[in-house]
């Protein structure tokens, strides 16, 4: 047997990937990025090779806005596209922000389904048939690259759907999504639409056809597969499997089974397979949403027979139960690899292979804590290192900051928490007690910076094995519509809570009156 | 358009579940349970409709022959089942261990595919062959239920599979199971593979197929339902999908793709879909295995426009979105009930409500702690009492129990524990440093109680949002092949982790001299 992990190269179709973390991604609740994340995110689709990376929705809010704006700038490779409902004003808006990417497209959509047409639309079919022309006519007065979905294709009764694909075609979409929008369809059903459509609609050559699945019964990947054996040859997907609901397909799963599968499934990405693992960690870091330990590809139990198991099979011969190697998708053992006499100059290119380039100011600042580190802990870990830079990364601009704590705690009641905070340069302190040490912390932050947020996710976990490992500690605050999610790093779970919260509450200064209506979430 | 939640009933084929959340679930690195889990698990499984429990792998270890032991006396109505290899006191162990069980069943399973025989086997296809017949005809000698696996069928060649099919049939299989063990079939090829044995092996009627999924490339639940199309009717699987690597396909999934689709995929199966959520709740606390937030069905997220996302569309028109309603899984709205006033009746009766029966010496217990925390707490939440009472029932028979703790923490350095541990009777005092002040916790508590274990995961989350929320502590220690997860609650996150590692610590005790060799682990 040859191994599976081996593209068989030229003599497969291409297949765009379409990748939304971005936009559908940061959609779900709980998972919205600050725009130094989606920058840090987009910078790494881009160098893994996707090909359209879809940024945001510009007309949602201004945040929105100058993230796909800020994206379309820097990406060097990949088309960077925006999200509009079928409004003038909406297609204008985006145009505009994505008007400085080297290849800019603009992705335009509308329900075609009669529950959507009639509830959530209110219109009459001939009447979103003449917003599909009018919408993707505008959107190509702006640039060339035009996208058209049909919002709940699934569910869209064939004719219709087949004159609003010509309609759209011919007024210029150059790329037809058919999204299964509520995660409905299963893989023969969904390929069959497909296989329709492009039968029926005249035009149907002139564009390139898209899926776009959701997660809801857990076919996602093998309904994105199908859609490809029906003819489609561009997949929207997310890291990780992050959306709406249940997600959408994640884009390592896919990638990775067209890979391995490309005997029945011929078809080649421009993905490379290694940076998988980094892309994984990355979302998950920046959304704090935990990826489950038996995800396919990068969940740490997916190759745990290399770690765990000893298994008898796999001594003889790893293809007993393997087919594809973790070192593939980017995954590499744990080195122990810095210690308390590492200099300035092994930090330094250390980071650089972990893939992380710092200015002078953080990079002398990371060093400081890193040395501060190792002092403390016996093994310094990578993923201690890239912990203590994250933290450092996250919080470089922040208003305020933590500068003294001492906790008491223990089942004897009376915990209580002694604080001073950093306050645009002032330092204040406070003592507070309270239900718990971290209550006490919180309460004693509060005390300082009074604000109204409400605590809705609080999460400790170990960076790197031991009982000598750094806590990692994420907290979602949110006020209004807006939601932040704050991180720290310390040896000490206390510090790295109040550090956790005093970024939370830094993030959501900085978003106050800058956030989109809920409202505006794109169901494609 | 009709409910499609509502099953049409009885014009649609029934499939049996065979779950092995037991076997192939606690298999995999990390998720093993204790005897008084497994039970509660398998209680639940029981009630909610499952048709066979896949309890354990008798000849593994005197722990997996006790539990399969334990389960087959207690449970109602499902078939208990246990797997074994081809070798003949394998195979009596495992009758030994289901003999009490009001319908047992013996699963036996032998490599059919060519890297498996000649690898790890070591074996030629005739002896292969030869053991198939001989390893049925033992099991049936036993009992009259019996089920046979064709371990890596999907990479295994055609006419030998229905050669060994034939055989396993023709010396009184009951069952025949064709595995994808490799998460590496695609669904056309699944189903074609069952069409093409069902055509060839002229006994095939005599058998029920069966399907068994790994999801190494995202479509397990996908395949599963492909195998039904393809002729089976028995499909395994596990809750939240646990198991080997990327696990396997998750029950939840597969019985809601069902109810959803059964226009398309016309097949009923008994579970109750009120209960999933609980069931996926359940193994998620006993295995401390987090279920990723945009899980199908059972994820925090799945039905997310519910309660974060104001949908415009969902506002006039719940189906616009949802195909299947939170209820239907069992999702209830959290529900504000228990104050400090809330009597000792009324407690009983929230249990009750909760699924908990407690003896009343655990019922004394877990009322003066809820007490306790209705003191110190705003708002006591169903997930308040829910944590409390698992630490109470995980915690009963321990011999080590934290008695008294206080910690200082904090920016300073010189983080300290004094701890009280109550050990056999005996309380023992110490105090110890560490970098952090859960290092200094679990310093004092190898002090007081010296051991080797490694910590292999700490964790902590809350379990209700508020500042003032329980802090749900879990401490994964391994020691030579065991490993074990305790968890501690506690408003005081420093007084929880102190609880959880002795938790672990009084596991691990129990455990000593009981493990299982790794390489016993099944690849079905």
């Amino acid at each position: 047997m040859s191994n599976p992990t081996v593209s068989a190269g030229s003599n497969k179709d291409r297949v765009l990937i379409f990748d939304t973390t971005l936009r559908d991604g940061e959609q779900c609740p709980g998972a919205s990025m600050t725009l130094e994340e989606k920058l840090e995110v987009a910078d790494l689709l881009d160098a893994m090779g996707v090909d359209i990376i879809e940024a945001g929705f510009p007309i949602a809010s201004e945040g929105d806005f100058e993230s796909v704006s800020e994206i379309a700038r820097r990406v060097k490779n990949a088309t960077v596209c925006g999200l509009s409902r079928a409004a003038p004003n909406d297609i204008d808006r985006c145009a505009e922000a994505v008007k400085h990417a080297r290849r800019g497209r603009i992705h335009t959509f509308i329900s075609t389904s009669p529950v959507h047409m009639k509830y959530k639309l209110q219109k009459e079919p001939h009447q979103v048939l003449e917003l599909v022309t009018n919408q993707v006519t505008r959107a190509r007065s702006h640039v060339e690259d035009v996208e058209w979905s049909a919002e709940d294709a699934t569910r869209t009764e064939m004719d219709f759907l087949c004159r609003c694909v010509e309609a759209a075609i011919k007024a210029g979409a150059t790329t037809i999504n058919l999204p299964d929008t509520v995660g409905y369809t299963v893989p023969d059903e969904y390929a069959a639409m497909f296989r329709a459509v492009r039968e029926r609609v005249p035009n149907a050559d002139k564009a390139i056809f898209s899926v776009h699945c959701h997660n809801d019964l857990g076919m996602a990947v093998a309904n994105s597969i199908a859609g490809l054996h029906g003819g489609a040859r561009q997949i929207e997907c997310t890291i990780n499997g992050i959306g709406e609901r249940a997600g959408n397909a994640a884009l390592e799963e896919i990638v990775m089974a067209l890979r391995v599968r490309g005997d029945v499934a011929p078809y080649d990405t421009g993905i490379e397979p290694t940076m998988l693992t980094r892309a994984s960690k990355l979302v998950s870091a920046v959304t704090s949403f935990p990826v489950q330990y038996n995800k396919a590809i990068v969940g740490r139990n997916a190759f745990a027979h290399e770690s765990g198991i000893h298994q008898d099979g796999m001594l003889k011969n790893t293809q007993t139960y393997e087919i594809m190697t973790p070192e593939s998708v980017g995954v590499s053992k744990t080195s122990l690899v810095m210690g308390k006499h590492s200099g300035r100059h092994a930090f330094k290119e250390k980071l650089k292979d972990l893939g992380y380039s710092l200015g002078e100011n953080a990079l002398n600042d990371a060093f400081t804590r890193f040395k501060a580190l190792a002092d403390r802990k016996k093994h310094v870990y990578d993923e201690d290192i890239e912990a203590l830079v994250d933290d450092e990364l996250l919080n470089a601009h922040d208003r305020v900051k933590v500068v003294a704590l001492t906790v008491i705690a223990g089942t004897m009641g009376h915990q209580s928490a002694t604080l001073t905070l950093d306050m645009d340069g002032q330092h204040v302190t406070t003592q507070s007690t309270g239900n718990g040490p971290v209550d006490a912390i919180f309460n004693a932050i509060h005390a300082l910076a009074p604000h109204k947020a409400t605590l809705e996710l609080y999460q400790v976990h170990a960076v790197t094995e031991g009982t000598d490992a750094q806590a990692e500690v994420s907290v979602r605050l949110s006020e209004g519509e807006a939601t932040v999610t704050g991180k720290g790093a310390d040896p000490d779970t206390m510090v790295a809570s109040a550090r956790a919260y005093v970024s939370a509450l830094n993030k959501l200064m900085a978003k106050r009156g800058r956030g989109r209506p809920a409202a505006m979430n794109a169901g494609v």
